[in-house]
């Protein structure tokens, strides 16, 4: 058993900022299992694109508004706290936040902690360390 | 890419309680990715003993406070808001709470939904359905 709190994390080498988001990696890959789960906050009135064409993610919003573009198909949806998208499909998408937002997200496979978003907004595969 | 909200799975069969705790799953075996994702809720003052033998399970408290026993070696922790506890060797655990508790979970394997804890607490492993 693992435990940890987000407390703790802060401030750390698992705390990482770029662009107008920063997430808490409470989960990663050295830990052993097959996902990674971070705390992920978004500066209020930005706009934020992503793309992660090696991991599926899971978002659940805990706090904050705004707006999810589906960059594939062109559709919008409102973010607010209870709403979950899954990037199935590794779907190039937008993040307009209107207030700061705060979610819990789930990468599969593991983030390993070294990635950077890349030019694209795409996290790199990288092999968990032994 | 798939949106849902908690209010929309609220009531369905993705809506699922049992002895002190309720769980909504927002995403499924079925979604086709290769974890669950759930809120899961458990009552005040409540004692909760589980076991999933067949899954890792990692649990991020959002709200309330409550103790987490490893049943494995017998050590308590504190749980709060921020606090993550990750199953990572199956461990036996209780979850005693003290106000309401709200956590989001994930399993790998994913939880099929058709699953309920067993005399000793334990998820059968359900091979996800085509």
């Amino acid at each position: 058993m693992i435990v940890r709190t987000t407390d703790e994390i802060t401030g750390t080498e698992r705390d990482v900022a770029a662009g107008h988001w920063r997430s808490k990696r409470i989960v990663l890959g050295g830990d052993g299992v097959g996902f990674s789960f971070h705390e992920t906050t978004i500066e209020p009135n930005s706009v934020n694109e992503f793309h992660y064409a090696n991991h599926i993610e899971a978002v659940w919003v805990v706090e904050g508004e705004g707006t999810l573009l589906d960059r594939e198909t062109g559709t919008s949806y409102p973010l607010a706290p209870g709403t979950m998208y899954l990037l199935n499909k590794h779907d190039r998408h937008t993040v307009t936040t209107r207030t700061r937002m705060r979610m819990l997200c789930v990468f599969d496979p593991p983030v390993v902690g070294t990635e950077v978003h890349d030019e694209y907004g795409v996290y790199p595969l990288v092999a968990v360390p032994n």
